[in-house]
């Protein structure tokens, strides 16, 4: 859709221990999608086997998405190869943003690798507001966002955990958990 | 899709003062259509004559959905109308839920009927818990939840604003708060 001058790019943050947080990225998308936006997904660490159904959705409504990392990986052994996909990714992430096809830029899971030191955070923040194209709405989700991430950012939510099922015995519900 | 043994219906709330909760929900919309389950929306607030970006997507896409509400009214004078309006959509969810022909409804911005006084609390919560299919996933949105409610529900997330683009002057963006 055309920009217009009221159109402001947003950074926008969901982090927290709650649940919600790539869910409520994902009801921007649609939201998005709704005004004719151009989305684009980029999750760091799920990996690409997975059958998430947001990806199956994705697929069918032909929104740009990537899923870059291995899953969560707690080997200290292979943490060099965590480093390497996030910084993969990372560059993947700035050619996406960088090339004005997108009004909005999701990076799922992104506060992780700025957590775990694979990435520079000042670097990153640096980036971010300084080469975002100014209407790009841009949403990094995550437990454990740096303290610079949040405080270059315009809207910062932080998902709370008040109740959870695992709690109760209940397992991971499909179509709710992934 | 088939109903399994592993399908334990939740009763899902996104609660609290920040952004992300109506969100969080279309989110879980989007992830439960991937699977093939069938979700249905109902708005207890926000106006038919809105042009959300979800709902515009929710035509596009198939999926059930129903605006109840006039909007917010602060106009005491019009309260009654209100409760009507809540009384009458809370009569449309029973419906719904107990029709067998969904596996996720939402019901957006329901806390406020509940926390308006408009609903008994207490009857709504008995009916859920006990006439809601064993299947089905259950997601209530709003501020102010009832604490019967939370005793209720499996999966609680408080959305705790943590900054906001308003303070720092910015308009609501669209594609992004609507």
């Amino acid at each position: 859709m055309a920009i217009n001058a009221s159109q402001v790019g947003l950074l926008i943050v969901y982090t927290g221990q709650g649940k919600g947080k790539t869910t409520a990225a994902l009801g921007l998308v649609l939201r998005a999608l709704g005004h004719g936006l151009r989305p684009c997904v980029l999750q760091f660490i799920k990996s690409e086997r997975g059958r998430w159904g947001e990806a199956i959705m994705a697929e069918r409504l032909g929104i740009a998405w990537r899923a870059l990392g291995k899953g969560f990986v707690f080997d200290p052994a292979r943490q060099r190869e965590d480093a390497e996909l996030a910084q993969q990714g990372w560059a993947m992430a700035q050619a996406e943003i960088a090339s004005g096809a997108y009004d909005l830029v999701v990076l799922d899971e992104f506060t992780y690798p700025l957590a775990f030191g694979w990435l520079d955070v000042a670097e990153v923040v640096a980036w971010l507001v300084e080469r975002r194209p100014p209407h790009l709405h841009l949403v990094i989700t995550g437990r454990d966002a740096p303290p610079q991430l949040l405080a270059a950012a315009d809207l910062v939510t932080e998902m709370v955990m008040v109740k959870h099922p695992y709690d109760a015995g209940v397992r991971a519900q499909l179509g709710i958990e992934f």
